[in-house]
């Protein structure tokens, strides 16, 4: 069996060294071990520490663990919003954040735009402003990145509100000063390349202050993962269930690499090769790049809207043992989808990109 | 590194082949793979059918995977309960379902009983039993199983009532009629001896029709892990989230791994391991079995107290490479807990036994 490269935005590839960590993972027979005993419970102060420093997280944030970004939609909507929450709308995914909210019976406000672009900030309505303000900084499923300036814009113009950035496929890239925004989230199966089945969760003081009133008003905040349980759990480094001790554990080793590579040159290599695959789709005869402005780009997925069917685009990538991504949705069979991840070398996207040249 | 053998009541040792299904699993590439793409929809669609075979489920039954057994607790009273459930608490673990309960405002009653022994059905309080009765078939914390005669009375006493049964640390053991029952649960890292990060809920037509009738009546039932959102996914061979793909992955490989045992003679095997410590702590200077009426004995979960602190039975053990639990919570000190599941051999088991004779 020849090995594939994923390119697609999630699951993806794996971080280069999550095989050897996994490897040695089974050695230490750390999935036996309890998640209640020091092992674990170093194991979660670890990763703690290392996404601290790689992330710079504020000493008033919590990190936390939960099983996926999905879970913590429902949440910080639990947690979070006492009747209302607003929510800039760029595709399929925050669309599922707003729903969330409508779901648990608040109500919430959406921020539309036209697919392959922004929601404005300045079309929220104030009157909705008041709790919580959700911004979606990646969204996965068009390729379009919320400027950060809007979000800091949202957070000087509203500061009562909360400010939650999901964050799930543009971190560690994103650049987000946590002093102006509440709470970010993500999942790991993304730019971390690690399997699914975790989503992580950074929330800082005043989420928690948001949280212990809301139950004061006698509003029911969840159980086993409302914010006063994770975070009272955290503090002794655990989790109020067994948990998915392998991811934590796999985080804990990839953040590591990461700090060893340094952010910094994660960042340089992340716009190198975003650079070269838009100058790509851009140049190319059959693709163009879906997001039309460029200040709306995400750097971390990039979409090709392409004149080619999509399924014949990603059998040809195939063939060369190159897997990307269809187009979400409405957009399958018009759009292609690439990550550009940490995991993703510069070598790969040159590869990558000289059979994009290759096609039509 | 000299490697271990964890009789701790889960985690606990890993299934023997789980190493090689991960190694696959990787050569495979299958956690860079889509969730929703074919590969894992297979996947999906074989592990249900494994587990129906294995469990012999009836076909009103769906299998639905959420992140941990303590997810359920939440969300069977979020989807199955408007205003009252009766809890059997047999120890810590019914305890925390009974809470969960209460924590969502429920009026949730409790029938308790002494720890080491089980709650009766006949305290029941007919008033209280319109809409679920929650049964722990296998106490993790005090070893007390209960009869699984106790749990069709209670289904013929009160036939309105949806029956639940914790069956997180006796499955695939237990012999359970799940048409005279509506919903049982487990998480892998008991006896299935998968890294912990995944639930598996069963749940019957009638809980469904109950969720349904709960929503047409305004009530939240949750957001995307409602059981009509599991169930709609599942019909498809999905999940409303990215899921612990790999865990999923395992199970199925596990679970067939079993099939091809035999489900017999993995419960034969338990029973004579259970009735070898049993016998072993019964003729101990230094232990005796904590539950003191055979009839209530966990043949999967088997709990000594020990003259001897905890502590030093545990170091003497481990210092032989055999790891057994701790007592929990206040019996920490006085108890020693071994599990007895499916991938301990009678070999491993002989050799605890062993070890045992050698202490005090």
């Amino acid at each position: 069996m020849s090995r594939n490269i994923y390119f697609t935005p999630g699951p993806s590839e794996l971080y280069f060294t999550v095989e050897d960590h996994i490897k040695q993972a089974l050695k230490e027979q750390f999935p036996s071990q309890s998640h209640r005993g020091n092992s674990f419970k170093k194991c979660f102060q670890s990763t703690v520490e290392n996404l601290r420093e790689l992330l710079n997280v504020p000493s008033n944030y919590h990190i936390l663990f939960t099983s996926s970004a999905t879970e913590i939609w429902e949440r910080i909507i639990q947690n979070c919003v006492e009747r209302q929450s607003v929510h800039l709308v760029n595709g399929a995914f925050s669309q599922r954040f707003y729903q969330t909210s409508v779901d648990l019976g608040k109500d919430a406000e959406k921020i539309a735009c036209a697919e392959g672009s922004c929601a404005s900030w300045k079309d929220i309505d104030p009157e909705h402003a008041n709790e919580l303000i959700a911004f979606t900084h990646n969204e996965t499923s068009t390729g379009a990145a919320q400027p950060i300036e809007d979000i800091y814009a949202a957070r000087e113009k509203f500061p009562d509100a909360l400010i939650a950035v999901d964050v799930v496929s543009s971190i560690p890239y994103v650049n987000l000063d946590l002093d102006r925004v509440d709470t970010i989230y993500f999942s790991v199966q993304k730019s971390f390349g690690l399997p699914a089945g975790l989503g992580v969760w950074l929330v800082n003081d005043r989420c928690m202050e948001k949280a212990n009133a809301l139950q004061q008003k006698g509003l029911k905040l969840g159980t086993y993962h409302s914010l006063p349980s994770l975070v009272k759990q955290a503090g002794s480094y655990q989790t109020p269930e067994t948990p998915n001790m392998l991811g934590i554990y796999l985080l804990d080793k990839v953040s590591r690499d990461m700090l060893q590579k340094g952010l910094d040159q994660i960042r340089k290599e992340t716009e190198y090769k975003s650079t070269l695959l838009y100058y790509t789709i851009e140049e190319h005869a059959s693709f163009k790049p879906f997001v039309k402005n460029s200040k709306f780009r995400s750097q971390t997925v990039v979409v090709a809207e392409t004149e080619i069917d999509s399924q014949e685009v990603v059998n040809q990538l195939s063939s060369k043992g190159l897997i990307v991504g269809k187009g979400y949705g409405k957009f399958k069979e018009q759009h292609i989808r690439i990550a550009n991840f940490a995991t993703h070398s510069k070598e790969q996207i040159e590869m990558l990109v000289d059979q994009l040249n290759r096609i039509g």
